[in-house]
């Protein structure tokens, strides 16, 4: 079995020793290098210029439509198919240092699984009324840090912040003792549109280009104390981690499934029709320095209850322009399950509950030297692909 | 009087009929066309390379430095001086278009003026707790959206949305009727920073490179239905808009002031030592389509309770890195008399003192085809200079 299986062919942006970052295909373990594939005419009659694959984003690449990249992701696969791909267009990922794969010019967290915004606002507010009132309306969601994005494997620095300690007056300047995790995906803006434009749910797929899986890492100690009233920042913005392939909406297809009912009805421009949740498996590993690693919690992005067209039909309801390269996030993606829940918080129950590790050793927060690896996978008869991984390890602050 | 007095001499990126947008220098009703003087050899000894100049965007000439932008400055203060400046150098402003002079990476909010806070609080909240507990201890702020801030001039189109009537169980789908401007200014980052790295209060100033006038158009009931828990979205994302020229801080140093004692004494990071508040007056006109402007506001940047380099010491404490273009808005700046209030909002009471304007109609909130326009102006001795204006003209939905 592999992630990077002919019915995948996810996009990223390589680079070997001595040599720029520029777009790959990931196939098996290796990598289909384009540029190389382009300059031996493999791409004629569907690029006109290659030079979009030499970038050191894919964000130029994308911008030429899903008609151009959708074309150039078959020939790949039919050249894979008729094993006539040539020598010198393969690069081992085993030697490849991969970058993040787009520009990111806005970033937005979406806050969609009502399981997690559930036990949230049990753990938070009222354990009687845990979604406030706008939650089964509208897909809540807020703006964040763009420039702290990093792709896999990048390590994450423990931060520093204001935290108010229950039993003092007054806040005090630590470490953050309370560093967790978010389980999200998200998607990559795949087309421009303008500002006063709204997208219909029933455009929205063709302003999408492709997903990946995102650690929106989260200090709740400095969140808790910082959020009100104007939402997260410094709890945040530290650091989020995605995978560096990005699986296209294309690859996607088979996996189509029915979200949640929603109840109340929405209204007319957050309704929609068809399919449009994926049955995506997600689990979520812990592992200590030196030790194995333990899965804490097995998930699905099918339990959403808001949807990617939900999403950015909402997001630009008010006219707010998007951009080829924007990210956006699910939100942590929880399940029914206490094995489903999607970060520390809701695992550990706000640290009342300790996470068992393989070997005796447990967890409430991330510890130091910790690895946290967030894995994907999707299966439909033959059809199987994978995401990768997005992996982070936490050092020292 | 004028705005760009020889001691202003702020920068911005223009373009005339046939041209492309590139750097200047804005000097009373003129523009000091930068490559030009360059071609020249104007600026030999202090830009090897002055290709940074002709680009669309500052960002790259920004981030030479300020020992080089803060000596070109001067160069053309001198020229001017001299009575040497080229005749092939001189552009006239009423024929130059005006565009965005950065490239901004990451937006980011603040709430730090302590007269709009309680004001808000005393509307919204609790009119006797209307601070809440971390609002002396941190200046809270979020992240906006960069996609859709626009220079002075561009007409801003009423935002749809959902928003939730008193009598009402469930929210409704339709234009803000509650549409507001909130009066700010924003300095733009003039030096990258790394993952990890913490800037102190006394290194903030080498990361601030200029100011503008930023209006952070608001509306206030689809903000109010959907900000809980994680902050203003859509009522803030439409639209915000600003003053195209970059007053550097150099030409900002006369103006130093004492900021508001701080109480409680802030923890040691957001200490600071020196004057970091600047006395810079501001007021924003309500003009009705084809009437007179009438003067709804008038503040001063120096009652700003957070200063900004507590802003950046605060926003970079957990380790967010930072982008050359990255803008950092105030937020509202209200002053204690009732006319300094910065925002409609505050202004009305949230509706209920309708604001008189010249000629005997009045506003509560902003109509289609009012056009909202901000200045600010300081003035010491003989040096004066003034931000020009951002400008804008709500239009309908």
């Amino acid at each position: 079995m592999t992630d990077f299986s002919i019915h995948n062919l996810p996009f990223g942006i390589f680079s070997t020793a001595g040599t720029s970052p520029r777009a790959g295909i990931a196939f098996e373990d290796k990598i289909v290098d384009l540029p190389a594939l382009a300059a031996l005419g493999f791409f004629e009659g569907i690029l006109s210029d290659a030079s979009t694959l030499a970038q050191p984003v894919l964000n130029d690449f994308i911008r030429l439509g899903k008609k151009t990249t959708g074309a150039l992701r078959l020939r790949v696969q039919e050249l894979l198919r008729a094993g006539e791909m040539p020598e010198s267009a393969w690069v081992a990922q085993a030697t490849a240092q991969m970058h993040l794969p787009v520009a990111i010019g806005d970033y937005t967290d979406f806050y969609s699984s009502i399981e997690h915004a559930t036990n949230v606002g049990k753990m938070f507010r009222d354990p009687d009324n845990a979604l406030l009132p706008n939650w089964r309306h509208l897909p809540v969601g807020y703006h964040g840090r763009a420039s702290s994005i990093v792709v896999s494997g990048t390590p994450v620095k423990r931060p520093f912040g204001q935290v108010k300690p229950k039993d003092s007056e007054l806040p005090v300047y630590q470490a953050s003792a309370r560093l967790d995790f978010e389980l999200e995906m998200a998607f990559i803006i795949g087309k421009d549109s303008e500002m006063g434009q709204q997208i219909s749910t029933a455009e929205a797929e063709d302003y999408i280009f492709g997903m990946v899986l995102f650690n929106d890492w989260s200090a709740r100690d400095i969140q808790n104390w910082e959020y009100v009233p104007l939402g997260p920042f410094l709890g945040k913005n530290f650091a989020s981690s995605i995978s560096p392939w990005i699986v296209t909406m294309e690859a996607l297809e088979p996996f189509r499934v029915a979200g949640p009912e929603q109840q109340p009805a929405v209204l007319p421009y957050l309704q929609y029709e068809g399919l449009k949740n994926y049955d995506i498996r997600l689990e979520v590993s812990l592992q200590p320095e030196g030790a194995a690693e333990s899965v804490i919690c097995r998930s699905n992005f099918r339990y959403m209850y808001w949807n990617m067209c939900q999403q950015l039909a909402h997001h630009t309801v008010n006219g707010c322009n998007v951009r080829v390269g924007d990210m956006m996030a699910s939100g942590t993606i929880s399940g029914h399950e206490p094995d489903s829940y999607g970060s520390m918080l809701e695992l550990s129950w706000s640290g009342t509950k300790p996470i068992a590790l393989e070997g005796g050793d447990t967890r409430t927060f991330i510890q130091n030297n910790d690895t946290i690896i967030m894995r994907g996978y999707a299966e439909k008869g033959e059809v199987q692909l994978g995401f990768g991984a997005v992996s982070g390890k936490v050092v020292p602050a």
